[in-house]
């Protein structure tokens, strides 16, 4: 937890109350003492810090902060990430770490190889996947908007009806592909606009679901002849995304 | 498992017998049958196909299979990881993903910000952590040969003593570090020799770190202002060095 991040309900003049996990942490691992202040912000909201006013070392524990927010949060991640359902405990574990490195919108789709069975996981509920991005922002405490999450449990009224009417414009669409004719370099390189990133089960996507994918703008991109599990490509599609856009520097 | 790896010793003219895991693999995953062939590769050694020629389908599950290597294979991965000892359940992954993406050494170091409790893991037996580089193989299928690992348990005659003597030179070393004067991109863009990366630890390295790497060479990058967990580190960056390196196709 790198920022302690609250809702706007648990302000009351400018003052915030933590009784949970978030006052163990600043007991615990901050070690912090009363005057000591915190990096803070409010989902959704402005980030800033917080002066410790009270606190009760032991369980249970709890801490009174002064909450001052002096900067706006940055411009939303110009990234949705478009994800065939994994396991859920893999889910879990990419929702946090794809929104520490910042997502706007994931898109969890179905796709031929993904079990039925997952879509009947609790993780579907918002307040269980909920927790997950938050984890993402709280690691990377640089922005305290939390990513939209639409599930769609039916592929093709996704890419053929949903898609296409969707309001958000990408500059660039892709769908991550052994098949791809083209590096991520040679399409993402210096491109600024908004992306789509495709990533498929484990199995990779099936041959109907990328000509659809095609059909509807996509480009395919190869990462090389290595495999990866869908944890493992995720990250490391949006860190050289990231590393890409982030360009040569003159 | 989407190379099913073997050691020298289980060949028996030309023919490999599997008891275990990967005869389980075998049968329920891959749903094989006799006559089928699937992707094989010889630990440190060639990789092909085996031919099942005798199948035992349920419990305990027995394959036999023909085997035939006909590729080398690639060039060693180019890139070798210098990674602050993290916490044993963290090092499990990074060492199964990392070997995916494609590391050449490990050299795990200590740093301050390291628990003491760590260096006294199981996971620091060969016969343990091999487990994790062969799970990345596996997963790849792209490569025979496991990641060599490497121990230090101090930082100062690693950084001083044992870096600047070793055989493998390398033509660009990047220390991970929000004070990165430079972007990944500018740094990696094109270079195609060996790179060595060093990432810290949660809590990221200490000034006196920093400057040792300094003074042996080493450039500082940053991933922009994101605070990120040492796996999420570790696969991003690689997957961002192994996007820059691609480079534009022209």
């Amino acid at each position: 937890m790198n920022i302690i991040l609250f809702n706007e309900e648990e302000i009351q003049d400018n003052n915030v109350l933590l009784k949970d996990a978030r006052a163990e942490h600043i007991v615990k691992v901050l070690r912090a003492e009363i005057g000591d202040s915190v990096r803070m912000g409010e989902i959704g909201g402005w980030l800033g810090r917080g002066t410790i006013l009270v606190l009760r070392k032991k369980y249970p524990f709890e801490a009174l902060l002064a909450v001052e927010l002096t900067e706006e949060p940055p411009e939303q991640p110009a990234l949705d990430l478009i994800l065939a359902l994994p396991r859920p405990i893999m889910l879990k574990r990419v929702l946090s770490q794809a929104t520490a490195l910042g997502v706007g919108t994931f898109h969890i789709i179905q796709s031929r190889r993904v079990e039925k069975s997952f879509w009947e996981s609790n993780l579907l509920d918002p307040g269980e996947y909920g927790l997950h991005l938050r984890q993402g922002l709280e690691q990377a405490a640089v922005d305290t908007r939390l990513p939209e999450v639409i599930f769609h449990r039916r592929f093709k009224p996704f890419i053929e009806d949903f898609w296409p009417r969707q309001k958000e414009k990408h500059e660039l669409q892709l769908i991550a592909h052994p098949s791809g004719e083209k590096t991520l370099a040679d399409l993402v390189c210096g491109e600024q606009g908004r992306i789509a990133l495709a990533i498929g089960p484990e199995g990779g996507w099936i041959d109907f679901e990328v000509d659809l994918f095609r059909a509807a703008g996509f480009r395919c991109c190869t990462m090389g002849s290595r495999i990866l599990k869908v944890d493992t490509a995720v990250v490391a599609l949006l860190g050289a995304v990231n590393a890409l856009r982030e360009g040569i520097s003159v």
